[in-house]
């Protein structure tokens, strides 16, 4: 038996299963058990865990499920317009520092056999791709064929990538109903999918080929990561007959990826109106059977371009606490360009402040131990532990710093913002200490 | 009779409510019926009104309540470690700007009296402040007497403030819950209405002389904001005894408010758990009667200083969605430092981010077409108009040109995310063509 799956149905706690239950402060049990009902996934490539090749970085195994912290993914890659090697692994390492907990490599340009293979040999957390990429490159969608996908699907396991996204969901039936949408198709899988249905009047391959695909999968336990490639592109496309009848269809294939003993997750939208949100992640949980739900964003309005980092973290909040388990970041060149590594750096803190107000608001045991720290340093003045404490300390030690290089005053005793006298922290402990 | 809430309750419709009206797309019998309710307040001093001095701008008369639009407000102001009066007045042009419905000056540096009458005779949009920080500009909060209460609202009130934030709601009885919590009081007027307390062994003067204040603010239709001094300052203090407390006393005041003619609102939180937002808006509505409830975020977690705009506009989604009306933004400088211009412009965009965004969910009608103008745009690469459309179309247009700058290609094309042939909105487009 490969898949944690697999191992976990057979009542066997894997050194994975191990690892991750040590970093979440649960019992191994809680997590095997979690993952054998399809409710936890731990995407861990064998290859990655073995270290893809001499002297490169191990998979650091990373469990996604409602049992667990919420997750969040950075999207990285090349483009056409865009591309650099050295750029990439840049963005990977910010990634990781500014706490991704998977990066999902969708380069579309450059080298993106090599691409792949240097950011799983530097990467300790687990790696997506969206393979219909690799298929197409100097070749239209129309010529895919059945070993096309094959080859690129095993060839990318045999890198090491540790889950994959399908659009399998996508069907022929599907493809009026998104053409009478304001955007249409906004998903690149998903688009190239329905070009592919449409000039061949044929059934989408990786839905005639799923059972396949999962064989392959199962040999490396690469995990599903069921694309949603009629995710609304804008609000007013939201929560449409498009986007749930392929909700129907990934729910299906959620049970023939389990019974193929292949682990899975499922993604979801996108551009959703914040009152929709809630309605949205029950009906996949109902729908997809517990499974993770992965979540882009999604942005609560469509009128921000250059702060959709914001108007998605607000969605991503809101998915995080109602039932999403993994949160793919939105940075602020989403609509616009492809981002940069400070792009990168921004998307994630946007989206670790998601997933921890998430994790506090669904009351995860121990969630809020840090605000509780960062509260009793800022009632000590403790300047040095905020900055210690905070996500981002270097960030908050240069703004606070700023209007103090001007002064001669002794560091941690005041901000700027109220200077000492009218500092109401000031004023509340004097009080408090005189009526002791 | 001289208040917009006695002329509403008399059935008169003034000239400020046809123009709140015109501005809301409303019927001036609505907004005249929702003051009258104590729904929606106008804050507009009829010295604003007339321009505060000759040349002076006149204010913009603007609706706060839940039959509007959301509004935001910008902190600006100066402080004893950095002030400086062009800053101020960039900051007040910049709060404009980028979407602030209203400005308090909360200078607590500087020449306080010079600052707010250079603010309002610059201002159109309606200008709050804490007078309680003139009143103690050199000299202990100890000392402070009726006589300095009084004479420094009317000072302010002559100079044209459209709504004063009066801490009367903070009792003696509630310091002991406050000295209960990690953070105490976090507040300024609420901890130096606390020391006066504490030090005189009397009640909180605000409320003792909450009559005479409601009667110098009639004269001049000053709305109140009733501040929360016993707002939580951090996750652990939220929803407790002390601002619940403070909570329903400030539902009485709004009772005394509304008995003497006076339009009110009132200050909420703060910092708050995500999952109690919802409760929290409830329980304002139903203890003070449907007045506009203004609150200050929530940030939803503690531990992102320097992203605060962001921990605040996630809280403040929430907050405008299930009942608040007006947010009182927070800038990536909050617990920091003083924030600069740059930050005010970053502050406002993440509040109209989270203004825009509630509305939508909440259904406000017509609120979405704005986002579907955008989501045409995009549809038919009409970059020019989505630049048009974005709320920051300059940060939107430089993050699109970034990469362009290095190719020769014709603009509104494509962007650098995808480039050209892999756009999926491109596809999706000829698509649809095709089934045409």
């Amino acid at each position: 038996m490969t898949t944690q799956y697999q191992r976990a149905k057979a009542g066997e706690i894997s050194p994975e299963m191990h690892r991750t239950a040590q970093r979440e402060h649960l019992p191994a049990e809680t997590v095997r058990e979690e993952i054998a009902a399809g409710r936890l996934v731990i995407p861990a490539n064998r290859k990655h865990l073995a270290g893809v090749s001499d002297g490169a970085a191990r998979l650091d195994p990373c469990a996604i499920g409602r049992a667990v912290t919420t997750k969040i993914n950075a999207n990285i890659g090349a483009s056409p317009v865009r591309s650099c090697m050295e750029e990439e692994l840049l963005k990977l390492r910010w990634a990781v520092q500014y706490g991704a907990d998977a990066v999902m490599d969708l380069s579309t340009g450059g080298d993106l056999d090599a691409t792949r293979e240097h950011l799983l040999a530097g990467a300790t957390v687990p790696i997506g791709t969206v393979p219909i990429y690799s298929m197409i490159v100097e070749k239209p969608i129309e010529d895919l064929t059945r070993e096309d996908i094959l080859a690129t699907l095993r060839k990318q396991a045999e890198q090491g990538v540790d889950f994959f996204t399908i659009h399998a969901g996508i069907l022929r039936k599907h493809i009026p109903l998104a053409m009478k949408r304001r955007l249409g198709i906004c998903s690149r899988g998903g688009s190239l999918l329905a070009k592919w249905m449409t000039h061949h009047r044929a059934e989408n391959p990786m839905y005639e080929m799923f059972d396949e695909i999962s064989a392959l999968m199962r040999e490396y336990d690469v995990a599903y990561s069921l694309g949603d490639g009629l995710r609304p592109g804008c609000l007013a496309d939201a929560s449409d007959a498009a986007q749930f009848g392929e909700l129907e269809t990934l729910g299906e294939l959620v049970q023939r990826a389990r019974d193929a003993g292949v682990q899975v997750m499922v993604e979801g939208p996108g551009h959703v109106p914040y009152d929709q949100i809630e309605m949205n992640m029950k009906r996949q949980e109902e729908l997809c059977d517990g499974a993770p739900f992965y979540v882009l964003g999604p942005v609560v309005t469509d009128v921000f371009p250059g702060y959709d980092h914001i108007t998605s973290a607000i969605g991503a909040t809101a998915a995080a606490f109602h039932g999403a388990s993994f949160l793919c970041y939105v940075t602020p060149t989403e609509h616009l360009a492809l981002p940069r590594p400070e792009d990168v750096r921004t998307g994630c803190v946007a989206y670790k402040i998601a997933a921890h107000a998430a994790d506090v608001a669904r009351g995860l045991p121990g969630a809020r131990d840090w605000d509780d720290q960062m509260a009793s340093a800022r009632a000590k003045f403790d300047w040095e532990k905020q900055f210690q404490l905070a996500f981002d300390g270097q960030a908050a030690r240069e703004i606070h710093q700023r209007d103090r290089d001007a002064t001669s005053d002794a560091p941690g005793d005041y901000c700027s913002m109220c200077g000492r006298d009218w500092c109401a922290v000031r004023i509340s402990k004097q009080l408090a200490e005189e009526s002791n």
